[in-house]
């Protein structure tokens, strides 16, 4: 009995490819990578990952931290600026008493000072944040040597420095976040430095910018991507991807042809409601590139194809790519495991370990 | 100690009142209430629906009617045009074969055909959906007696009609849908008397057009509102529920002063990533009704407070009010509730049992 719609499938050739390539891309320019598990939360894929070369993982939250290190891959960076309240500080002296290498950001003196209150000086180490032009999180990158400074005399291991260049994800923009995070960084560093501390890891790191990064001149020595590993419907349309590389779909089942339209049973309760200002629409077809998602409920997808296409019958089953994977991923209990494409039915189903874990 | 943030909270009193407020309403007109579970997935608060004089619950998935019924709620609604593969039909014959009330949306003649094939023909209801302006799933209007007629030559219960007047979500919109409704309505009413069909049921309702639907000429006898239970954003900037009678938030901590902003650790994974085209941010803050949510990743919510405002220190906890409530309650596992505003500790953790039946 095929499996009941709507579900999200990995194509393992594919996935398995976007592995190597990233590994191999980054190898080439003696550049470390730290893949964020934010992406795919599951502890199968995250030793993928390692065995082709990573050197640990990126995780957001202490909670998937806690999944993967339970698993054995306990080198962590916790690429978040944790405010460390008594439950929270209390699970990281955990992770750290059980032999984990965890580091996390830290982008204010007060951040550094909570977590010696907390008494995990010298028990995890920190990076200093900085904020490459995304203005997000991340102290200025002058500042970086000040609270570095303050970490060092707490004495609180200061691993590094990184940078997220989120403002990648604009059409166009990959190359140009890539130099604002080379030259965030380069400032970083040469603050650090004034301040006698010399940054082990210099860390960056989006999708769209990630081949950027490897090109530019800039002074990164580790990558953090997390969606490199699947793609999705908006690094296809950032050209970050091509869609013969896409490795992650929802199979949805046509249910309706109301109005002339394509309804299919895949809403934002699978496919993650997001939509960037200049998305082209929902989600993408895989097998129909000229299709867009026009309209999306919790539990409907409302497609548009090409005014020339047949209608795909009622009860055919259609590869919707998610506009952003992370979310999508984020919405199920596991995901099927396809060998390759074309295969009838799933080789594994692997848990999302780490759903749901946001604190 | 507290709770770690981000986490989603119930304001208990504020939930049981808006309950009784929606129960009396419609009561006061005569009109049944089947409230949409989808809103809340959770077990104690479909009982407390009930309670409070629900004629059963509406939900969305063969996977959510599984969840409710087997906790005893089976008296259910499945508001969803199915497509019955092998694999939901053998799931929807033994919710009836153990006894459940079941009925299912349909829209096409196919979709009917469909049902008889899987041996579902007096053992589940259809209701037939028609579109009332959302341009989503059902079929027009006028040919409600059509599908109705070819339901009940195949021995198929026709329990009645159901429309969902989704474009309600929009400014100044509620009315003006509610209106559509009724037009649909009473044209798929008499569609169906034409084929001597009598609809016991006819149904319609969503949260913003909800108040308009009791209150405009209308044949509707059942009225299945979702949101109303909590509120959130959309509804408080669509003017369809106070933040006064906000029942849910979540618990956020200011993990950042970067830029003179505030960060909070509740992003996308957290409160979902939607925002409508008229929403005026990714979410609002239920004790800073001028500030503005106006950045939003995965585990960041970037705050802006009135210019004058002091910034929230670091460490300090914020709630957040999430733009949907549906998809927000959908990427947790537990909702901790607190009895009354101003409540310390939460005095329960509910399961959100449905979580993720996406099929």
């Amino acid at each position: 009995m095929a499996p009941a719609t709507p579900f999200l499938a990995i194509d393992l050739e594919r996935m398995q490819a976007n592995i190597a390539r990233a590994a191999d891309a980054a190898n080439a320019r003696g550049i470390a990578l730290r893949p964020h598990a934010k992406t795919h939360k599951s502890i199968e894929i995250g030793r993928m990952q390692v065995a082709a070369g990573a050197h640990g993982l990126t995780v957001a939250t202490v909670g998937e931290a806690e999944v993967f290190a339970a698993a054995g891959l306990d080198d962590l960076f916790i690429a978040y600026p944790l405010w460390l309240d008594p439950e929270k500080a209390a699970r990281l002296s955990t992770l750290a008493a059980r032999g984990a290498a965890i580091s996390i950001g830290v982008d204010s003196v007060d951040g550094v000072e909570r977590l010696v209150h907390a008494g995990l000086a010298g028990r995890i180490s920190v990076r200093v944040e900085v904020d490459a032009g995304h203005h997000r999180s991340g102290c200025g990158p002058a500042s970086a040597g000040v609270v570095a400074a303050a970490a060092m005399r707490a004495g609180v291991d200061v691993e590094g420095v990184f940078a997220f260049p989120g403002h990648a994800y604009a059409p166009q923009a990959g190359e140009q976040a890539a130099r604002d995070e080379a030259a965030a960084l380069t400032i970083a560093v040469e603050s650090m430095r004034t301040a006698g501390i010399s940054p082990q890891v210099i860390s960056g790191g989006s999708t769209p910018s990630f081949s950027a990064s490897l090109d530019v001149p800039s002074p990164v020595t580790e990558l953090r991507p997390g969606v490199t590993i699947f793609g999705d419907a908006q690094q296809w349309e950032l050209g970050s991807i091509e869609p013969g590389d896409i490795a992650l779909s929802c199979h949805a089942t046509v249910v309706s042809h109301a109005g002339g339209r394509v309804v299919l049973d895949a809403g934002s309760k699978v496919l993650g409601p997001d939509r960037a200002p200049w998305a082209t629409g929902h989600g993408r077809l895989l097998d129909h590139p000229e299709a867009r998602i026009v309209q999306l409920s919790e539990h409907h997808a409302i497609v548009e194809l090409h005014a020339d296409a047949a209608l795909p019958p009622l009860g055919s089953v259609i590869r919707v790519v998610p506009n952003h994977v992370c979310i999508a991923v984020n919405m199920v209990d596991e995901l099927l495991v396809y060998d390759r494409d074309g295969d009838a039915e799933p080789s594994a189903r692997w848990s999302v370990a780490a759903r749901g874990r946001n604190h």
